[in-house]
């Protein structure tokens, strides 16, 4: 059996909006992903999803509001709820989602990540 | 949509080995609880477990090795694999894991929490 530690699989990657799984629990997955400037909006239609951060600040906004969460704060996403991330400074968080959660939802475009990357 | 501080659930409570609810995600639940000294050997046949440390070190036994987690680290416990987790110093940890899962598994006894608790 292996620890994971947060911040040496955050050390592995640089780029933004580009989620790395660091491990599997049943059918979900913890995905680390660095974040910063505007996401798309959008929704996933059929799965719930946490956002956790681990450093810095971020904020969803939803169609009713937005919501600020600093280091030790988190949110569920309720499926089909639409939201759009957003930090304007880089920041470090982990998502808890079930495995094959495409990450702009229905909405596709540039920022699309495919497929399982692994770190 | 509302955001949740870790910080201000665990202030919430004091007792050890006694997992409190703090959100759903799908199928899975985010659980916070507090440990210190010794849990029982147990497993869960059907579930796997991950364990996160959020403030303080603990450590997992299994039966090939012990598994030592300080802050920002973590461990996936795979189903069916007997595991003993211990702590000199009271740890905060968060737990995700399916609905349903009893802490003990298995191997019942007076460290068993029945049912969940939300805080």
């Amino acid at each position: 059996m292996q620890k994971i530690s947060l911040s040496d699989k955050f050390s592995k990657f640089t780029d933004h909006w580009a989620p790395r799984v660091i491990a599997e629990v049943n059918d979900h997955q913890l995905k680390l992903v660095k974040i910063k400037g505007d996401f798309v909006w959008h929704d996933h239609d059929d799965a719930d999803e946490v956002f956790i951060v681990i450093e810095g600040s971020m904020s969803i906004e939803f169609e009713d509001g937005i919501v600020e969460l600093n280091r030790g704060e988190m949110c569920v996403v309720p499926k089909g709820v639409r939201h759009r991330p957003f930090a304007e400074n880089e920041c470090q968080i982990m998502l808890v989602e079930p495995r094959g959660v495409v990450n702009t939802g229905e909405a596709g475009g540039d920022l699309t990540a495919e497929g399982d990357v692994w770190i």
